[in-house]
Protein backbone atom coordinates (compact mmCIF):
# COMPACT_ATOMS: atom_id res chain seq x y z
CA UNK A 1 0.00 0.00 0.00
CA UNK A 2 1.29 3.31 -0.61
CA UNK A 3 2.81 5.43 2.36
CA UNK A 4 0.80 8.09 4.31
CA UNK A 5 1.72 11.00 6.75
CA UNK A 6 -0.64 12.22 8.76
CA UNK A 7 1.42 15.01 10.91
CA UNK A 8 -0.14 16.77 13.90
CA UNK A 9 1.30 19.75 14.86
CA UNK A 10 0.25 21.77 18.33
CA UNK A 11 1.74 22.59 21.53
CA UNK A 12 3.99 25.77 21.92
CA UNK A 13 5.12 25.45 18.20
CA UNK A 14 2.56 27.29 16.94
CA UNK A 15 2.74 30.09 19.13
CA UNK A 16 6.62 30.71 18.10
CA UNK A 17 6.44 32.07 14.48
CA UNK A 18 10.27 30.87 13.81
CA UNK A 19 9.43 27.01 14.97
CA UNK A 20 6.07 27.29 12.96
CA UNK A 21 8.10 28.32 9.63
CA UNK A 22 11.10 25.54 10.77
CA UNK A 23 8.14 23.13 11.07
CA UNK A 24 6.12 24.02 7.83
CA UNK A 25 9.50 23.74 6.07
CA UNK A 26 10.18 20.30 6.76
CA UNK A 27 6.67 19.22 6.33
CA UNK A 28 7.08 20.93 2.83
CA UNK A 29 9.82 18.24 2.07
CA UNK A 30 8.34 15.02 3.26
CA UNK A 31 6.46 13.16 0.01
CA UNK A 32 3.12 13.20 -0.77
CA UNK A 33 0.22 12.03 -0.06
CA UNK A 34 0.40 14.00 3.19
CA UNK A 35 -2.21 15.82 5.78
CA UNK A 36 -1.68 18.07 8.38
CA UNK A 37 -3.73 18.62 11.51
CA UNK A 38 -3.05 21.80 13.88
CA UNK A 39 -4.40 22.70 17.10
CA UNK A 40 -3.64 26.05 18.62
CA UNK A 41 -5.03 27.01 22.23
CA UNK A 42 -3.08 29.55 23.42
CA UNK A 43 -3.97 31.55 20.81
CA UNK A 44 -7.43 31.28 21.62
CA UNK A 45 -6.86 31.54 24.86
CA UNK A 46 -4.98 34.92 24.08
CA UNK A 47 -7.94 36.01 22.34
CA UNK A 48 -10.41 35.42 24.62
CA UNK A 49 -8.67 37.12 27.44
CA UNK A 50 -8.33 40.31 25.23
CA UNK A 51 -12.22 40.09 24.85
CA UNK A 52 -12.85 40.12 27.98
CA UNK A 53 -14.24 35.99 27.54
CA UNK A 54 -13.67 34.11 30.26
CA UNK A 55 -12.92 30.80 29.88
CA UNK A 56 -15.07 28.00 31.63
CA UNK A 57 -12.57 25.10 32.68
CA UNK A 58 -14.20 21.68 34.79
CA UNK A 59 -11.50 19.02 35.35
CA UNK A 60 -9.09 20.86 33.50
CA UNK A 61 -11.22 20.84 30.42
CA UNK A 62 -12.46 23.75 28.48
CA UNK A 63 -16.30 24.20 28.20
CA UNK A 64 -16.84 25.52 24.60
CA UNK A 65 -19.78 27.75 25.36
CA UNK A 66 -21.23 30.42 22.61
CA UNK A 67 -18.39 32.83 22.68
CA UNK A 68 -15.29 30.19 23.42
CA UNK A 69 -16.47 28.32 20.26
CA UNK A 70 -16.95 31.53 18.12
CA UNK A 71 -13.25 32.10 19.32
CA UNK A 72 -12.46 28.75 18.63
CA UNK A 73 -13.68 28.92 14.82
CA UNK A 74 -11.61 32.42 14.44
CA UNK A 75 -8.73 31.14 15.42
CA UNK A 76 -8.47 27.66 14.68
CA UNK A 77 -9.89 28.24 11.15
CA UNK A 78 -9.77 31.81 10.35
CA UNK A 79 -6.23 32.68 11.59
CA UNK A 80 -4.22 30.08 12.03
CA UNK A 81 -5.27 27.71 9.38
CA UNK A 82 -4.46 30.69 6.57
CA UNK A 83 -1.88 31.08 7.96
CA UNK A 84 -0.19 27.80 7.54
CA UNK A 85 -1.97 27.35 4.14
CA UNK A 86 -0.54 30.40 3.00
CA UNK A 87 3.02 29.29 4.40
CA UNK A 88 2.44 26.54 2.41
CA UNK A 89 1.70 27.20 -0.99
CA UNK A 90 4.72 29.56 -0.50
CA UNK A 91 6.83 26.42 -0.18
CA UNK A 92 5.06 25.04 -3.31
CA UNK A 93 2.70 22.73 -1.11
CA UNK A 94 -0.79 22.99 -2.52
CA UNK A 95 -2.54 23.22 0.81
CA UNK A 96 -6.03 23.64 1.19
CA UNK A 97 -7.65 24.96 4.16
CA UNK A 98 -10.43 22.32 6.07
CA UNK A 99 -12.57 22.47 8.82
CA UNK A 100 -15.03 19.40 9.24
CA UNK A 101 -17.98 21.10 7.79
CA UNK A 102 -16.09 21.95 4.70
CA UNK A 103 -17.02 19.01 2.12
CA UNK A 104 -18.61 17.43 5.07
CA UNK A 105 -15.14 15.91 5.62
CA UNK A 106 -15.56 15.56 9.44
CA UNK A 107 -18.81 15.11 11.16
CA UNK A 108 -19.01 15.23 14.69
CA UNK A 109 -21.62 14.73 17.90
CA UNK A 110 -22.45 17.47 19.83
CA UNK A 111 -21.04 15.70 23.48
CA UNK A 112 -24.08 14.74 25.04
CA UNK A 113 -24.38 16.81 28.90
CA UNK A 114 -24.04 13.88 31.68
CA UNK A 115 -22.88 15.40 35.28
CA UNK A 116 -20.94 18.16 32.93
CA UNK A 117 -22.30 19.79 30.17
CA UNK A 118 -18.81 20.67 27.87
CA UNK A 119 -20.76 22.98 25.34
CA UNK A 120 -20.32 23.04 21.80
CA UNK A 121 -17.64 20.12 21.96
CA UNK A 122 -17.59 17.74 19.13
CA UNK A 123 -17.19 13.62 19.59
CA UNK A 124 -16.35 11.59 16.84
CA UNK A 125 -17.39 8.25 15.73
CA UNK A 126 -15.83 5.51 13.43
CA UNK A 127 -17.71 6.81 10.45
CA UNK A 128 -17.17 10.50 11.01
CA UNK A 129 -13.84 10.92 8.17
CA UNK A 130 -15.38 10.87 4.92
CA UNK A 131 -12.89 8.07 3.57
CA UNK A 132 -13.90 8.84 -0.33
CA UNK A 133 -14.15 12.73 -0.63
CA UNK A 134 -10.61 12.96 1.49
CA UNK A 135 -8.98 10.02 -0.87
CA UNK A 136 -10.25 12.20 -3.81
CA UNK A 137 -8.31 15.13 -2.57
CA UNK A 138 -5.33 13.48 -2.09
CA UNK A 139 -5.51 11.64 -5.85
CA UNK A 140 -5.47 15.19 -7.00
CA UNK A 141 -2.11 15.91 -5.38
CA UNK A 142 -3.69 18.46 -2.71
CA UNK A 143 -2.09 18.70 0.99
CA UNK A 144 -5.31 18.70 3.46
CA UNK A 145 -4.75 21.04 6.14
CA UNK A 146 -7.34 20.64 8.78
CA UNK A 147 -8.74 23.00 12.30
CA UNK A 148 -9.76 21.18 15.17
CA UNK A 149 -13.61 22.64 13.98
CA UNK A 150 -15.99 19.96 13.08
CA UNK A 151 -19.70 20.10 12.47
CA UNK A 152 -22.95 18.28 13.31
CA UNK A 153 -24.47 17.89 9.91
CA UNK A 154 -27.62 20.41 11.01
CA UNK A 155 -25.49 23.44 10.88
CA UNK A 156 -23.74 23.68 14.25
CA UNK A 157 -20.08 23.75 14.34
CA UNK A 158 -18.12 22.04 16.53
CA UNK A 159 -15.31 22.60 18.99
CA UNK A 160 -13.38 19.15 18.74
CA UNK A 161 -9.64 18.13 19.90
CA UNK A 162 -6.89 18.40 17.13
CA UNK A 163 -5.21 14.67 18.45
CA UNK A 164 -8.24 13.13 18.17
CA UNK A 165 -8.83 14.53 14.50
CA UNK A 166 -5.39 13.19 13.61
CA UNK A 167 -6.16 9.86 14.67
CA UNK A 168 -9.51 9.65 13.47
CA UNK A 169 -8.37 10.22 9.96
CA UNK A 170 -5.13 8.32 10.71
CA UNK A 171 -7.14 5.18 11.38
CA UNK A 172 -9.88 5.94 8.64
CA UNK A 173 -7.71 6.11 5.71
CA UNK A 174 -5.84 3.31 7.16
CA UNK A 175 -7.63 0.85 4.96
CA UNK A 176 -6.11 2.47 1.77
CA UNK A 177 -3.17 3.59 2.84
CA UNK A 178 0.17 2.07 4.93
CA UNK A 179 -0.54 5.30 7.61
CA UNK A 180 2.55 6.74 9.64
CA UNK A 181 0.78 9.06 12.23
CA UNK A 182 3.45 11.55 13.61
CA UNK A 183 2.21 13.65 16.19
CA UNK A 184 5.03 17.11 16.59
CA UNK A 185 5.31 19.32 19.74
CA UNK A 186 8.09 21.08 21.78
CA UNK A 187 8.94 17.93 23.88
CA UNK A 188 11.45 15.35 22.30
CA UNK A 189 8.70 12.67 22.49
CA UNK A 190 7.19 10.89 25.81
CA UNK A 191 9.63 11.47 29.06
CA UNK A 192 9.69 9.35 31.76
CA UNK A 193 10.36 12.45 33.87
CA UNK A 194 8.48 15.41 32.63
CA UNK A 195 11.54 17.59 34.07
CA UNK A 196 14.28 15.57 32.35
CA UNK A 197 14.40 16.38 28.32
CA UNK A 198 16.92 13.12 28.06
CA UNK A 199 13.88 10.74 29.31
CA UNK A 200 12.30 9.82 26.17
CA UNK A 201 10.89 6.12 26.04
CA UNK A 202 12.23 5.34 23.21
CA UNK A 203 9.77 2.54 21.89
CA UNK A 204 6.02 1.62 23.75
CA UNK A 205 3.44 -0.98 23.10
CA UNK A 206 0.19 -0.79 24.60
CA UNK A 207 0.91 -3.30 27.30
CA UNK A 208 3.90 -0.39 28.33
CA UNK A 209 1.86 2.06 28.31
CA UNK A 210 -0.88 0.37 30.37
CA UNK A 211 1.70 -0.35 32.61
CA UNK A 212 3.57 3.35 33.04
CA UNK A 213 0.13 4.64 33.23
CA UNK A 214 -0.88 2.77 36.12
CA UNK A 215 1.92 3.30 38.37
CA UNK A 216 1.20 6.95 37.46
CA UNK A 217 4.83 7.50 35.65
CA UNK A 218 3.37 9.07 32.57
CA UNK A 219 2.14 12.03 32.88
CA UNK A 220 -1.59 13.40 33.08
CA UNK A 221 -1.04 15.75 30.10
CA UNK A 222 0.11 12.87 27.69
CA UNK A 223 -3.04 10.67 28.54
CA UNK A 224 -5.22 11.60 26.26
CA UNK A 225 -2.43 12.12 23.69
CA UNK A 226 -1.34 8.12 24.07
CA UNK A 227 -4.63 7.25 24.26
CA UNK A 228 -5.41 8.37 20.90
CA UNK A 229 -2.72 7.38 19.23
CA UNK A 230 -2.95 3.68 20.72
CA UNK A 231 -6.88 3.99 19.08
CA UNK A 232 -4.88 5.04 16.20
CA UNK A 233 -3.00 1.51 16.10
CA UNK A 234 -5.59 -0.60 17.00
CA UNK A 235 -7.39 0.59 14.01
CA UNK A 236 -4.75 -0.51 11.59
CA UNK A 237 -2.20 2.71 11.52
CA UNK A 238 1.01 1.40 10.93
CA UNK A 239 2.75 3.12 13.16
CA UNK A 240 2.60 6.81 15.26
CA UNK A 241 5.52 8.60 16.13
CA UNK A 242 5.56 11.53 19.20
CA UNK A 243 8.40 13.91 19.26
CA UNK A 244 9.66 17.41 18.64
CA UNK A 245 8.50 19.36 15.72
CA UNK A 246 12.26 20.02 14.41
CA UNK A 247 12.82 16.39 14.16
CA UNK A 248 9.77 15.34 11.64
CA UNK A 249 12.34 14.74 8.82
CA UNK A 250 13.90 12.13 11.44
CA UNK A 251 10.91 10.64 12.11
CA UNK A 252 10.56 8.61 8.41
CA UNK A 253 14.22 7.91 9.35
CA UNK A 254 15.69 5.22 11.61
CA UNK A 255 17.88 7.44 13.50
CA UNK A 256 15.04 9.04 15.33
CA UNK A 257 15.19 9.95 18.82
CA UNK A 258 11.44 10.37 20.08
CA UNK A 259 8.91 7.59 21.13
CA UNK A 260 7.88 5.18 18.34
CA UNK A 261 4.33 3.74 19.75
CA UNK A 262 3.88 0.19 18.18
CA UNK A 263 1.04 -2.17 18.45
CA UNK B 1 -22.35 26.88 -22.82
CA UNK B 2 -23.47 26.09 -19.22
CA UNK B 3 -24.95 28.51 -16.71
CA UNK B 4 -22.58 29.02 -13.80
CA UNK B 5 -24.19 31.40 -10.95
CA UNK B 6 -21.49 33.73 -9.16
CA UNK B 7 -23.25 35.04 -6.12
CA UNK B 8 -21.68 37.83 -3.89
CA UNK B 9 -23.38 38.51 -0.73
CA UNK B 10 -22.47 41.15 1.90
CA UNK B 11 -24.41 44.11 3.69
CA UNK B 12 -26.29 43.93 6.63
CA UNK B 13 -27.58 40.31 5.07
CA UNK B 14 -24.63 38.88 6.65
CA UNK B 15 -24.75 40.52 10.32
CA UNK B 16 -28.40 39.48 10.50
CA UNK B 17 -29.07 35.35 11.59
CA UNK B 18 -32.52 35.41 9.76
CA UNK B 19 -31.70 36.99 6.76
CA UNK B 20 -28.58 34.77 6.41
CA UNK B 21 -30.74 31.65 6.63
CA UNK B 22 -33.30 32.78 4.10
CA UNK B 23 -30.51 33.74 1.86
CA UNK B 24 -28.57 30.35 2.72
CA UNK B 25 -31.90 28.20 2.00
CA UNK B 26 -32.54 30.32 -1.43
CA UNK B 27 -28.98 29.95 -2.64
CA UNK B 28 -29.45 25.87 -1.91
CA UNK B 29 -32.26 25.74 -4.08
CA UNK B 30 -30.53 27.84 -7.43
CA UNK B 31 -29.09 25.17 -10.35
CA UNK B 32 -25.27 24.16 -9.80
CA UNK B 33 -22.76 25.12 -10.89
CA UNK B 34 -22.46 27.90 -8.85
CA UNK B 35 -20.04 29.82 -6.60
CA UNK B 36 -20.76 32.16 -3.75
CA UNK B 37 -18.60 35.03 -2.53
CA UNK B 38 -19.30 36.83 0.55
CA UNK B 39 -17.97 40.00 2.37
CA UNK B 40 -18.50 40.78 6.19
CA UNK B 41 -17.49 44.19 7.05
CA UNK B 42 -19.35 44.96 10.03
CA UNK B 43 -18.42 42.22 11.95
CA UNK B 44 -14.66 42.81 11.87
CA UNK B 45 -15.76 46.42 12.80
CA UNK B 46 -16.88 44.86 15.77
CA UNK B 47 -14.43 42.79 16.89
CA UNK B 48 -11.98 45.56 16.54
CA UNK B 49 -13.84 47.54 18.42
CA UNK B 50 -14.03 44.71 21.22
CA UNK B 51 -10.41 44.37 20.95
CA UNK B 52 -9.53 47.46 21.26
CA UNK B 53 -7.55 47.88 17.83
CA UNK B 54 -8.61 51.20 15.80
CA UNK B 55 -9.30 51.07 12.67
CA UNK B 56 -7.46 53.42 10.32
CA UNK B 57 -9.44 55.20 7.51
CA UNK B 58 -8.24 57.26 4.52
CA UNK B 59 -10.89 58.99 2.38
CA UNK B 60 -13.52 56.65 3.53
CA UNK B 61 -11.53 53.24 2.87
CA UNK B 62 -9.75 51.05 5.45
CA UNK B 63 -6.02 50.74 6.05
CA UNK B 64 -5.78 47.09 6.34
CA UNK B 65 -2.44 46.91 9.08
CA UNK B 66 -1.16 44.32 10.74
CA UNK B 67 -4.39 43.93 13.48
CA UNK B 68 -7.01 44.81 11.03
CA UNK B 69 -5.25 41.96 8.98
CA UNK B 70 -5.60 39.41 11.03
CA UNK B 71 -8.78 40.60 12.49
CA UNK B 72 -10.22 40.32 9.05
CA UNK B 73 -8.65 36.54 8.27
CA UNK B 74 -10.28 35.78 11.84
CA UNK B 75 -13.93 37.09 10.93
CA UNK B 76 -13.86 36.60 6.99
CA UNK B 77 -13.03 33.11 6.43
CA UNK B 78 -13.02 31.78 10.05
CA UNK B 79 -16.54 32.34 11.92
CA UNK B 80 -18.44 33.68 8.90
CA UNK B 81 -17.01 31.05 6.21
CA UNK B 82 -17.54 28.13 8.21
CA UNK B 83 -20.93 29.46 9.15
CA UNK B 84 -21.80 29.66 6.02
CA UNK B 85 -20.19 26.65 4.99
CA UNK B 86 -21.78 24.62 7.71
CA UNK B 87 -25.29 26.18 6.85
CA UNK B 88 -25.00 24.89 3.33
CA UNK B 89 -24.04 21.27 4.51
CA UNK B 90 -27.01 21.27 6.86
CA UNK B 91 -28.75 22.29 2.97
CA UNK B 92 -27.44 19.25 1.29
CA UNK B 93 -25.25 21.78 -0.63
CA UNK B 94 -21.56 20.25 -0.97
CA UNK B 95 -19.67 23.87 0.01
CA UNK B 96 -16.03 24.13 0.19
CA UNK B 97 -14.96 27.48 2.56
CA UNK B 98 -12.01 29.21 0.73
CA UNK B 99 -9.62 31.82 0.63
CA UNK B 100 -7.31 32.92 -2.24
CA UNK B 101 -4.86 31.12 -0.35
CA UNK B 102 -6.20 27.58 -0.57
CA UNK B 103 -5.15 25.50 -3.59
CA UNK B 104 -3.64 29.26 -4.72
CA UNK B 105 -7.28 30.33 -6.02
CA UNK B 106 -6.69 33.62 -6.20
CA UNK B 107 -3.38 35.55 -6.06
CA UNK B 108 -3.38 39.19 -5.76
CA UNK B 109 -0.37 41.97 -5.67
CA UNK B 110 -0.44 44.00 -2.20
CA UNK B 111 -1.74 47.06 -2.98
CA UNK B 112 1.59 49.88 -4.12
CA UNK B 113 2.38 52.30 -1.59
CA UNK B 114 1.56 56.09 -3.40
CA UNK B 115 0.30 59.10 -1.24
CA UNK B 116 -1.93 56.44 0.90
CA UNK B 117 -0.34 53.24 2.38
CA UNK B 118 -2.89 51.08 2.21
CA UNK B 119 -1.31 48.24 4.07
CA UNK B 120 -2.33 44.43 3.76
CA UNK B 121 -4.60 45.60 0.79
CA UNK B 122 -4.71 42.73 -2.09
CA UNK B 123 -5.51 44.43 -5.11
CA UNK B 124 -6.47 41.21 -8.52
CA UNK B 125 -4.78 41.41 -11.54
CA UNK B 126 -6.22 39.62 -15.14
CA UNK B 127 -4.67 36.44 -14.06
CA UNK B 128 -5.00 36.44 -10.55
CA UNK B 129 -7.76 33.45 -10.61
CA UNK B 130 -6.77 30.20 -10.93
CA UNK B 131 -9.72 28.77 -13.88
CA UNK B 132 -8.26 25.83 -14.19
CA UNK B 133 -8.31 24.45 -10.18
CA UNK B 134 -12.05 26.50 -9.73
CA UNK B 135 -12.90 24.38 -12.74
CA UNK B 136 -12.12 21.28 -11.20
CA UNK B 137 -13.89 21.72 -8.52
CA UNK B 138 -17.22 22.70 -10.29
CA UNK B 139 -16.56 19.73 -11.92
CA UNK B 140 -16.64 17.66 -9.05
CA UNK B 141 -20.21 19.58 -7.83
CA UNK B 142 -18.18 21.15 -5.36
CA UNK B 143 -19.80 24.41 -4.68
CA UNK B 144 -16.90 27.15 -3.43
CA UNK B 145 -17.59 29.58 -0.95
CA UNK B 146 -15.08 32.29 -1.21
CA UNK B 147 -14.24 34.62 1.75
CA UNK B 148 -12.74 38.33 0.55
CA UNK B 149 -9.35 37.13 1.80
CA UNK B 150 -6.47 36.43 -0.71
CA UNK B 151 -2.53 35.72 -0.53
CA UNK B 152 0.63 36.91 -2.72
CA UNK B 153 1.60 33.59 -3.20
CA UNK B 154 4.96 34.46 -0.75
CA UNK B 155 2.99 33.94 2.47
CA UNK B 156 1.43 36.80 2.91
CA UNK B 157 -2.77 37.14 3.59
CA UNK B 158 -4.31 40.03 1.90
CA UNK B 159 -7.36 41.61 2.34
CA UNK B 160 -9.23 41.63 -0.97
CA UNK B 161 -12.86 43.55 -1.45
CA UNK B 162 -15.39 40.99 -1.87
CA UNK B 163 -16.77 42.72 -5.09
CA UNK B 164 -14.09 43.14 -6.74
CA UNK B 165 -13.38 39.42 -6.05
CA UNK B 166 -16.87 38.25 -7.07
CA UNK B 167 -16.10 40.10 -10.35
CA UNK B 168 -12.76 39.00 -10.91
CA UNK B 169 -14.16 35.37 -10.38
CA UNK B 170 -17.42 35.58 -12.48
CA UNK B 171 -14.96 37.16 -15.42
CA UNK B 172 -12.12 34.24 -15.27
CA UNK B 173 -15.07 31.55 -15.38
CA UNK B 174 -16.23 33.37 -18.56
CA UNK B 175 -14.16 31.87 -20.95
CA UNK B 176 -16.12 28.02 -19.92
CA UNK B 177 -19.47 29.11 -18.91
CA UNK B 178 -22.30 31.50 -19.06
CA UNK B 179 -21.85 33.49 -15.99
CA UNK B 180 -24.35 35.62 -14.51
CA UNK B 181 -23.25 37.41 -11.54
CA UNK B 182 -26.10 38.57 -8.35
CA UNK B 183 -24.61 40.67 -6.39
CA UNK B 184 -27.17 40.68 -3.07
CA UNK B 185 -27.17 43.05 -0.67
CA UNK B 186 -30.26 44.59 1.99
CA UNK B 187 -31.60 47.22 -1.19
CA UNK B 188 -33.57 46.31 -4.26
CA UNK B 189 -31.28 47.00 -6.44
CA UNK B 190 -29.37 50.42 -7.70
CA UNK B 191 -31.66 53.21 -6.88
CA UNK B 192 -31.98 56.67 -7.88
CA UNK B 193 -32.56 58.23 -4.58
CA UNK B 194 -30.87 56.37 -2.04
CA UNK B 195 -33.80 57.50 0.71
CA UNK B 196 -36.34 55.93 -1.83
CA UNK B 197 -36.78 52.18 -1.93
CA UNK B 198 -39.01 52.02 -4.70
CA UNK B 199 -36.59 54.63 -7.00
CA UNK B 200 -34.94 51.36 -8.75
CA UNK B 201 -33.10 51.75 -12.03
CA UNK B 202 -34.17 48.56 -13.75
CA UNK B 203 -31.46 48.64 -16.34
CA UNK B 204 -28.87 49.86 -16.93
CA UNK B 205 -25.79 49.91 -19.35
CA UNK B 206 -21.93 51.28 -19.51
CA UNK B 207 -23.35 54.31 -21.01
CA UNK B 208 -26.52 55.18 -18.80
CA UNK B 209 -23.48 54.47 -16.06
CA UNK B 210 -21.54 57.09 -17.14
CA UNK B 211 -24.20 59.37 -17.55
CA UNK B 212 -25.71 58.91 -13.83
CA UNK B 213 -22.77 59.12 -12.55
CA UNK B 214 -21.13 62.01 -13.93
CA UNK B 215 -24.44 63.97 -13.00
CA UNK B 216 -23.82 62.89 -9.38
CA UNK B 217 -27.11 61.02 -8.98
CA UNK B 218 -25.55 57.54 -8.35
CA UNK B 219 -24.69 57.69 -5.02
CA UNK B 220 -21.06 56.99 -3.96
CA UNK B 221 -20.99 54.11 -2.26
CA UNK B 222 -22.65 52.01 -5.04
CA UNK B 223 -19.60 53.23 -7.49
CA UNK B 224 -17.16 50.90 -6.96
CA UNK B 225 -20.16 47.92 -7.14
CA UNK B 226 -20.85 48.95 -10.02
CA UNK B 227 -17.29 49.28 -11.37
CA UNK B 228 -16.84 45.81 -10.63
CA UNK B 229 -19.80 44.79 -12.05
CA UNK B 230 -19.33 46.59 -15.54
CA UNK B 231 -15.98 45.34 -15.19
CA UNK B 232 -16.99 41.74 -15.60
CA UNK B 233 -19.28 42.85 -18.28
CA UNK B 234 -16.34 43.73 -20.67
CA UNK B 235 -14.73 41.08 -19.59
CA UNK B 236 -17.26 38.54 -21.24
CA UNK B 237 -19.96 38.74 -18.08
CA UNK B 238 -23.18 37.56 -19.56
CA UNK B 239 -25.93 39.58 -17.14
CA UNK B 240 -24.85 40.82 -13.67
CA UNK B 241 -27.39 41.78 -11.32
CA UNK B 242 -27.93 43.75 -8.27
CA UNK B 243 -30.70 43.30 -5.78
CA UNK B 244 -31.89 42.46 -2.64
CA UNK B 245 -30.71 39.20 -1.14
CA UNK B 246 -34.46 37.87 -0.60
CA UNK B 247 -34.93 38.15 -3.90
CA UNK B 248 -32.41 36.03 -5.33
CA UNK B 249 -34.47 33.13 -7.05
CA UNK B 250 -36.42 35.91 -8.44
CA UNK B 251 -32.95 37.21 -10.17
CA UNK B 252 -32.95 34.07 -12.29
CA UNK B 253 -36.51 35.09 -13.51
CA UNK B 254 -38.40 37.65 -15.61
CA UNK B 255 -40.40 38.96 -12.26
CA UNK B 256 -36.82 40.29 -10.87
CA UNK B 257 -37.57 44.24 -9.88
CA UNK B 258 -33.91 44.90 -9.21
CA UNK B 259 -31.00 46.13 -11.04
CA UNK B 260 -29.83 44.21 -14.34
CA UNK B 261 -26.82 45.60 -15.45
CA UNK B 262 -26.12 44.72 -19.19
CA UNK B 263 -23.12 45.49 -22.03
Amino acid sequence: MEKLYVVKIGGNVIDDPDSLNTFLSDFAQIPSPKILVHGGGKMASGLAKRMGVSQAMVNGRRITDQETLKIAVMVYSGQLNKQIVSGLQARNVNALGLSGADLNLIRAKKRLVTDIDYGFAGDLAHDSVNVAVLQTLLNTAVVPVFSAITHDGKGQLLNTNADTIASAIAAAMSGSFDVQLNYCFEKRGVLLDPADDSSVIVKMNKTKYSELSREGIISKGMIPKLENAFDAIGKGVGKVIIGHSGELINMMEDEFTGTSLVG
